[in-house]
């Protein structure tokens, strides 16, 4: 049965969903990866099907340590970044226990990783321009010397913020006089709408105590599972031995298929053809939430990437929203799950652009408004 | 400079690797695989690309289950069976510490893996028929109670040894009595030159506590890292857990490619042709060690798999041998590499016979002998 009152306007369509961060179907150059599969195991077949070395196919490594200045035994291959995340949790942290700093809020999947270890992720509040370094300032002056800092400084996820300039050179500063080891990820740098291309943290720090970690999800397919870190050369050997003793070898078809890709001058034309598809979502978004959400409701306005955070209206809790979400055939994350246990979000959520068209982005938002104003309480509407 | 005396018929020529479990190139279907990692791609490439469930690509687990006669849920795909080993450890014993059963000598990744866990890895005598279930039912009745039995019952690495049908009978039995958990590790089964086919474990149980283990890493190819488990009903779904939160989900381009290539009737034309060719591999190395090695020496006889394991002459080390492997340019891997620390393979060493030619073998075989004769006491000679 369909919901009545509030809800009434909701047509009887299927799950919209801004849940997760994955891209529209169009995005992905099927027809283009497919000859590049093909070709690269014509043209290296015997490599790409034998076992190799545990930081992946070397050509790619090549590619990369170009792209950022270093050499290739310093960029280890491994299956999607979020892997790479667990073999420098394991690396720098053997047996389990002590602390890293996050921001707050700051991506899921880590902060569960970091669970699993023991290890107590110490939040780092944000604001519109990113991690505050006042704060992380305060906690290296006071705190236990953390294992490392976990960044995503372009187009957060979950928050969509940006890291502002000043911010980054602040950071690379403290980092550099606490000998503090910072890994930054940068899935979504690349995916950028507007505005100009932000410093990465690696090139501010020269690589040596910065940690770079990216992938090729957002800019080409996630289903390839090809995410990198670049290391400081006296991490590399150590983080790539992890990756041997877990699967002797990655799978080396996925990383030649992209290699294929990016050297035979599809990687610009495809980014392109995906900035204009998700900007589009973004605009759709921004343009929905102005037209339905009421005053006191806010939300963050990202240049790129694929999510966008929205706080509540005061007095609306998002469990009350996510409630009646599964009903309304809408979906998102709430907004606690991107906090260590218990340290904010819940009156926040996070909303993926990235997979839905942009007609069905503004029905969804309207469903998500209306859900909120069922969840507001009469006093604050 | 070229060696003399015992060592001076060696030829000029490179390096004889009987190290690594690796197929030759040839082994290698490469033009067959471009044509299928095409065509997945242009049938299913939405799929392929995108993140999708950790327990693997649908088609491939459900063929695979239909194989095994069970549910695809069952059926979890990893970067390779290793991989599913960490996983297996870190389900059974989240806390690390314990204790698993194993063949001595067994595979050594493993045992490194149960290494980092701060397991203790318990030693089994193994016979020419397998493991010995005498020495396993003792250590049941005995010891404290283990995780489970990690078992590579057929063609076993390192050895080559193939457990007989009355000790696969009389384990099922005792792991049931026991209310053990077993591993079987089956890359090599099919991959048989001779002889009948042996039941699995797992078939003789029904599937309830014993856990299948695969791959096509020595059917199809390495390259592609695709190993699969087959679990009981009540472990399947946490095994699947440690994968969505080790990756999100494995790289699905080398698993479709896989699925393409059985399901287009390629697997068992295949199968035949690399049977051929590692067969031939296999009795030249027969044939060079019967030829070129003194009494005392013994080895093994698979009839199938990739390795053979040689017992040097009484009063020889391995050491002595490996000394010198480098100068002769003959590769192989130290016996006391696959027990646990200690305990034992001194005087042993395994070949793997599946990557040189048939003619390299032999004159590999002939450069080990000279090795071995150099390093035999005078009094033994």
């Amino acid at each position: 049965m369909r919901p009545t009152g509030p809800l009434s306007r909701l047509a009887p369509v299927a799950l919209i969903f801004f849940g997760r961060g994955a891209p529209a179907p169009e995005c992905l150059p099927t027809e283009e990866l497919a000859e590049c599969a093909r070709t690269a195991l014509e043209r290296d077949g015997v490599t790409i099907l034998s076992y190799g070395v545990g930081g992946g196919y070397g050509p790619l490594r090549e590619w990369i340590g170009a792209k950022h200045g270093v050499e290739p035994a310093r960029v280890v291959l491994t299956n999607g970044s979020l892997e790479g995340f667990l073999f420098l949790t394991r690396q720098l942290l053997p047996s389990g226990g002590g602390r890293v700093l996050v921001e707050a809020p700051t991506y899921d999947r880590p902060l569960k990783i970091l669970d699993r270890f023991g290890t107590e992720a110490v939040p780092l509040p944000m604001d519109e321009e990113g991690l505050d370094p006042d704060a992380l300032a305060d906690e290296l002056a006071s705190g236990e010397k953390p294992a490392f800092l976990y960044t995503i400084p372009t187009f957060q996820n979950p928050s969509g913020r940006t890291l502002s300039d000043e911010r980054r050179r602040r950071i690379v500063e403290l980092a550099r006089e606490h000998e503090l080891v910072v890994l930054e990820d940068d899935p979504y740098g690349l995916v950028r709408y507007e505005g100009e291309p932000a410093t990465s943290l690696f090139d501010l720090d020269g690589g040596e105590r910065v940690i770079y970690s990216s992938s090729f999800s957002k800019t080409i397919s996630p289903g390839l599972r090809v995410g990198y870190f670049v290391l400081p050369e006296g991490l590399a050997a150590a983080f790539e031995a992890q990756a041997t003793f877990s699967y002797i070898s990655p799978p080396y078809l996925g990383q030649a298929t992209i290699h294929e890709f990016v050297s035979s001058g599809r990687f610009e034309p495809n980014l392109e053809r995906v900035r204009a598809l998700l900007g589009a979502r973004r605009d759709a978004m921004l343009t929905a939430l102005e037209r339905d959400f009421p005053p006191g409701a806010e939300w963050s306005r990202p240049e790129g990437g694929y999510f966008l955070w929205l706080d509540l209206p005061d007095g609306v809790r998002t469990a009350d929203v996510a409630g009646r979400a599964s009903e309304a055939e809408v979906a998102f994350v709430s907004g606690s799950d991107f906090f260590p246990r218990g340290a904010g979000g819940e009156s926040a959520l996070r909303l993926a652009f990235s997979f839905p068209s942009p007609d069905e982005i503004g029905e969804g938002i309207g469903r998500l408004a209306e859900l909120v104003a069922a969840a507001t309480p009469a006093a604050s509407r």
